[in-house]
């Protein structure tokens, strides 16, 4: 019997008994109340897709190497669904967070920029978070986004339109002075719920650390206050950096805002470089067949020198497990986002991503080590749709041609620490921000998620998992 | 308990069974011989990465079906490996089809182009069908592309350079004119082994059925006669046809080649239709803020008419299995290639693609009806490496920006049996033919394989898995 062999039976066992053990819990949980708190931690790496974990992969542990979520013992697929934008649409194939969310977070479909409402009806859909707070869980959500970003959103609130983040943006939202969509209807003047960061203060989280400090100070809707003023009024503490969060009060709930916007990320390019366009000489130009063509020089990545100023996703990841822990017999739900795998893919910044990729990793080592003390935790990683990033060739297949082959797109070259060349390809399109892609996603369990998780899912299914893991 | 905990029961306990099978099983292979012949049946989608195979689920079974293949009892996900041409060279973050099939077929890490011999210093590998013969169990191979192809020929062959398919492709070989690469040392007057297609006919095979005739015509080095006569001479039966294949000797080796080269695919595009680019106005052309594009018009997926001369992959399939089952109380090893899902890809025809994924599907069922009825039968499903194409948004993220938003690429617009409008996406070159991509691929396995596989694994596996399931 040789190694791979002994392997194979050890890992037959550990199945075995795992499953085995899901088995009896689940028996156990069916007949009489879980005596223990249970506590289920999503860890959501936003546009997190097999290139963008593979590239992440090969430049922080090299080809070879494995990362952590890749030591997991479940390993399933995610199948995303989104709708057209009225009553029983017709499928659409591509996702962006806000239906994604909505999906893992109230196990419904919906179209694309909705949070946590239905297409085409705008009813809202009851949340996780809600559920959790009903039946005396606590719950939170941590995210390297604005904790008003469509992600984190979909966990506790409902609105039509994800860019109405806060009072001043509910009306003719603009997006680089585009008007890009409205939610007059969701105004509390008008029966709605108002916009997200009022909801998010309003809602039962009892924990809320992320980026997004600009989206509180305006005076909230019919207030004279500001949002997050009523963020106190409603209970929260509210700390602002990492010393403060440091030293918050464990048994009051925590507003933790540490940027304006989207947090800073860990990685850049050498000097804030991004993927280049390849720079054709004139005379291929005239024709693909001649002449030549410049690539951008390949590059290391650097630490970006803004994310100093910001916890990092494992120290807001630690104090949220903290909180939501302490003294707590009924146990917890916490979402945390990997927000910026999928912005900087957007921006066409390859070592932003694999930075990202490496703070969901750090979270997910946080959450790992926190199940080891609390037995009945399932974690589970995933993303909420893929992206446009592409590992390519560095030197092209047909290479042995004696004519410029280059991306049409744009395409950064990087140096990996184990001394490869890597190429990372962004060309779905010439616009300022690259396009999301359908393909399906992974997911990964730790050993509580065996026999719980099919080899193939739809994304809904997070939710329903979510629920019967917590017997709610 | 609801439905969904009542699912997770019963997979946890059919979880736990096939493990403890697994594991009885292997105890027992491991202190006596086998009574039961086993077999392996290793089907290959090359460059059927997630995003070519949520296109094609989309296309055959709509945005929430399942594809055979998702519905699998275990998922995994294998790591693909390539050095540089040399020995002990760095990483290469992109594989191609010849060192991808090298780690399956032999358990080692190669530079691209080679089949089954070591980079730079140019040894062969132990092939498994090697393996398999000195055990005194049968093998066949089965593409949908010449059999003298990469994928198909790193099982059998060892050679320098995948495109040295026969005799008069060995020195100097050119592909469109164009110097590629040279296997002056593999020439049998040189001491080597000659041509693949003169190493096929000269293997250990029992079955090779695929494309390629127009590589078995040339006269065979140092001998009078073709390569195709070469092959009678060594017992092989040889058929051209689907009726043939209908009416081959069961107990006679079976050599099928249905095709001069690559066999026609199911599917090709409305009136042969592929991705095309868009056309920008002449306003467009001048600034990309203004103007407007017109985009290919959508189209669906139609028969390609001379796809019915061939066998299908399924009946070469079924055939293959026949032959060497039938009285066989060894066992065999059964290499499966839908070799097109990336050929299509690389000429930027998605329904090509599509129809080939729905081959590999075909050709599963046969295998899984075939373990029915043989319970030793493990079945593995991957891709060799992954590809191109991408699953981009119909409509922009971005089209509530009034300026013309659309790929540098090349794109197809696919209505979709359901009813959906499906955008594919090409865009990793401007060249005749797309590059391949570095993510990692997925693995699907029957029951058989549960406990056998980790969730995640190097593409060399594969090769371990095989040999120790067949106790090698």
């Amino acid at each position: 019997m040789n190694l791979f062999m002994t392997l194979g039976l050890a890992a037959s066992l550990l199945l075995c008994n795992a499953a085995g053990m899901a088995l009896a819990d689940n028996l156990e949980s069916a007949s009489t109340p879980a005596t223990q708190p249970r506590q289920v931690i999503l860890i959501i790496g936003d546009g997190m897709d097999e290139q963008q974990i593979t590239i992440a992969r090969n430049y922080l542990k090299g080809a070879g190497g494995q990362l952590l979520m890749d030591q997991m013992p479940l390993r399933s697929a995610v199948q995303i669904l989104t709708t057209e934008e009225k009553e029983n649409g017709k499928p659409v194939y591509v996702a962006d967070s806000a239906n994604t969310a909505t999906s893992m977070a109230t196990g419904a479909i919906t179209s694309t920029g909705r949070i946590s409402t239905s297409a085409g009806t705008d009813k809202d859909f009851t949340t996780i978070v809600e559920l959790v707070a009903a039946a005396g869980l606590r719950s939170g959500i941590v995210t390297t986004a604005s904790v008003t970003d469509a992600t984190a959103a979909a966990f506790a609130t409902h609105i039509s339109f994800r860019l109405c983040e806060d009072p001043d943006t509910m009306v003719d939202v603009r997006y680089k002075d585009i008007p890009v969509g409205d939610c007059s209807g969701d105004l509390k003047a008008n029966g709605g719920k108002g916009s997200i960061a009022e909801q998010l203060v309003e809602s039962p989280l009892d924990v809320i650390l992320g980026g997004g400090n600009d989206r509180f100070t305006p005076t909230a809707e019919g207030e004279t206050v500001s949002v997050v003023d009523l963020a106190r009024r409603q209970g929260f503490q509210v700390v602002t950096n990492a010393a403060q969060l440091a030293s918050t009060v464990p048994d009051k709930r925590l507003l933790g805002l540490f940027s304006g916007g989207t947090m800073p990320v860990r990685l850049q390019g050498e000097g804030g470089r991004e993927a280049e366009a390849p720079k054709p000489s004139w005379l291929n130009q005239l024709h693909p067949y001649v002449g030549s063509v410049t690539l951008p020089a390949p590059m290391v990545c650097e630490p970006n020198p803004g994310f100093n100023a910001v916890p990092t996703l494992q120290k807001m990841t630690d104090a949220a497990l903290h909180h939501l822990s302490r003294d707590n017999n009924r146990g917890f739900f916490l979402m945390i986002e990997s927000a910026s795998i999928d912005k900087q893919s957007h921006e066409r910044k390859p070592c932003g991503s694999i930075g990202e990729v490496e703070q969901l990793e750090e979270a997910l080592a946080s959450a790992l080590a926190f199940a080891q003390e609390h037995p009945h935790t399932l974690i589970l990683v995933t993303a909420d749709h893929s992206q446009a990033a592409q590992l390519v060739p560095y030197e092209s297949l047909y290479a042995a041609f004696p004519i410029p082959i280059y991306t049409p797109g744009k395409i950064a070259r990087i140096t990996t620490p184990e001394g490869g060349q890597m190429a990372v390809n962004y060309a779905t399109n010439s616009f300022k921000q690259e396009e999301h892609t359908g393909a399906a996603v992974p997911l990964f369990g730790n050993s509580e998620a065996l026999g719980r998780i099919p080899p193939f899912m739809q994304q809904r299914q997070i939710f329903t998992i979510t629920r019967d893991y917590l017997g709610l």
